[in-house]
């Protein structure tokens, strides 16, 4: 059984690092602060006798032996960056839980077969350098090492120098890093699980996401001289397709779609809007659903332009497949929840995870736990510390079966 | 006859005043280059042997005696500072075009009955320091010279401290210097005399104006993982509040309603905005008319919110009632246009004017000329040499019609 107040106690140490005054966490990737969580999570991987690998782009891998030297390592992690606005248990339960389940089977001189591997994925929030995900997807090969150092921050800085500055540019190759299977346990970011008072959620896969850039154009002019009659609102159009967003992806079954970001030009009181631009991120777990649902938006977007004589240019600007977990995996999350006594129910993922990029390269799932109110990226994201201490006790289960398979 | 070439000059001349590389002039109100151009045009009165008189607003009067002492005078002008994104025309034609009347006058000998005024109002722009017309209104009684000097730019920077800065406080009190009448020339900075063709916009009044800033407010989550069926999302409320506000103003005639101005929060890719801030500008000529469309903003908001399950906040931060020219001056107007020769037609001004306040103190009109695409608080403003002379023109014989009554 893990220890529920040992994982809270180190949940509470690492959210100092980075800690803001409204009680998140600002610990943006290869930062100081960054440093500071790496060497620490460094130093208790130590204490344990695990053997710590880092590889080109920054990410850990820390190993304790099984009985077995010719299996594959089982892997547990998630990441320690968190968003600007970030709180304290996005990414960094999954890896402390996998280090509090390493810290039980040690307390409790439990051998598995295999051998165990914790790992902390670099840059997944992607919010300093994009893309998210950044560190598993070099690992998975889906981006090259020069891809990645050469992507820049708001200032110009880069992702390879800053991964240097920290020291933390390791000696293995992207991918060399090999393990068997993974799974990542993780809040859910939404709010089905607390609705229905569900303690763990058993993934399935990962929705498939594409997002867009649509840019409406029409003709800024003054609010108070410019007839009904007369003005190509660029705005007017936006509505209709923001509504109209709304409307195809209510239509679709477990679908979401969303419009998050404007930029209205000029944006003042007394000036009809120009020009707009916006930011859809269309989802589903099925692709046949995404094409269907992206074709309904460009004809959305066509009939919204041509109704208010606006000019429209729609680009697909990230496009992420469906990610399908492995049946063995699920398996043992499922016994392992069953085993520890916890409600389950399967859910999609709607977020995107670094397991999206494991899944390409081996057998992996995720554990989801409830958050409050499904807030995540935001100060106030919060979970029971019971609910952590669920997720670790499943992600401990779950590996001893799949260690027993 | 005014002379169009000298009158062209002078717009030129004064247009390198703040020139911006795009053609245009960010002549913000108090500047240095405000203070440069109202040097210059000190120095144009002084050549005409104008006696000038500056009020405790900074506002400008330059007199030229009628044969009458006895007369109030005849005024002209308009103002000489711009938008940071303006043009050559707005405001700048309505007082340079008062000058040359008085240049024409000079050269032809010519003395009307009634002294002749010449007004440049201080910061009708109301883009460094809201409101807008705000020299007009203290002039006017509306705002107390307090209330003036203590309105502060983005920087912090008051109204007070700058027209001491730049040496444009004068010595008469607010509203001592009084006029019996006021023309005032300027661009339609609508599309409707383009549109049709016409040389000479005969103005009968300003529209009502109300402005109201609307706070809807849901809840920020995330995109990927946040069903639609659990969302709150601020933005597809305000969506319909966009599409309401048109449908409303276009479903009373002679009508315009627009969100000009949006603020999203956190406008992020991947989060459902939590909340939008937005403000709304109904116009119509009638208060009555108004009252009306008030309240169905009012109850679209209501539903609008109600259908998304938002919270709402709607507040009115400003209101003008429509405004009313003089008929007499209107009729000099039309004597004017008709004796010059040109195609007129009635307008009612949409944008908001220094007349506004004038009219509520003196008989006071407008007189309108085409501007290109109906284009204002752009570098693109465009006025024709001729479409600027033909307004002079009128301007010239509407006062001199006027005097003559
Ligand atoms: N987990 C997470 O928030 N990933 C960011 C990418 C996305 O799903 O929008
Ligand atoms: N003339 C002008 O643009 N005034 C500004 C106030 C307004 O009408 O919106």
């Amino acid at each position: 059984t893990i220890d529920a107040e040992r994982l809270w106690d180190s949940l509470m140490e690492t959210a100092r690092i980075g800690a803001t005054p409204d009680g998140g966490i600002a610990r943006l990737t290869l930062s100081e602060d960054d440093r500071r969580v790496r060497d620490w999570l460094g130093a208790q991987c130590d204490a344990l006798g695990l053997s710590m690998t880092v590889d080109e782009a920054g990410n850990m891998f820390a190993t304790r032996p099984g009985t077995r030297a010719d299996l594959p390592a089982i892997a547990m992690g998630s990441h320690l960056d968190t968003q600007p606005t970030g709180g304290k248990f996005d990414g960094v339960l999954g890896v402390l839980a996998g280090l509090e389940v390493l810290r039980t089977l040690d307390a409790a001189g439990y051998q598995t077969e295999a051998p165990l591997m914790l790992v902390n994925w670099t840059n997944e929030e992607g919010s300093r350098f994009s893309p998210a995900m950044l560190g598993s997807g070099i690992w998975a090969g889906v981006y090259s090492r020069e891809y990645g150092d050469g992507r820049a921050d708001a200032r110009g800085d880069t992702f390879g120098a800053s991964l240097d500055r920290i020291g933390y540019r390791g000696e293995a190759k992207a991918g060399a890093v090999r393990f068997g299977a993974m799974f990542e346990l993780h809040i859910e970011q939404g709010p089905i699980l607390e609705a229905e008072g569900i303690q763990i959620g058993v993934v399935q896969g990962i929705q498939g996401m594409r997002w867009f850039e649509l840019t409406l154009t029409g003709t800024a002019a003054h609010t108070g001289s410019t007839p009904m009659g007369m003005r190509r609102n660029a705005l007017l159009g936006m509505a209709r397709v923001i509504e109209g967003i709304d409307r195809i992806a209510k239509a679709h079954q477990d679908a979401v779609g969303t419009i998050g970001f404007l930029e209205i030009s000029p944006n003042s009181h007394n000036v009809i809007p120009g020009e707009v631009r916006a930011t859809i991120d269309l989802r589903h777990p099925s692709d046949a659903v995404l094409d269907r649902m992206q074709a309904e938006v460009e004809a959305l977007v066509q009939d919204a332009a041509g109704a208010v004589g606006l000019e429209s240019r729609l680009e697909q600007i990230s496009r992420t497949a469906p990610v399908v977990f492995d049946a063995e995996c699920i398996a043992s999350v499922r016994a392992g929840a069953q085993a520890a006594g916890y409600s389950t129910r399967d859910i999609v993922s709607g977020a995107g995870h670094d397991a999206a990029h494991t899944a390409a390269k081996a057998p992996t799932t995720m554990i989801f736990v409830p958050c409050k109110d499904g807030l995540s990226h935001n100060p106030a994201e919060s979970a029971e510390p019971a609910e952590c201490a669920a997720g670790a006790q499943v992600l401990l289960e779950a590996v001893l079966d799949y260690d027993r398979r």
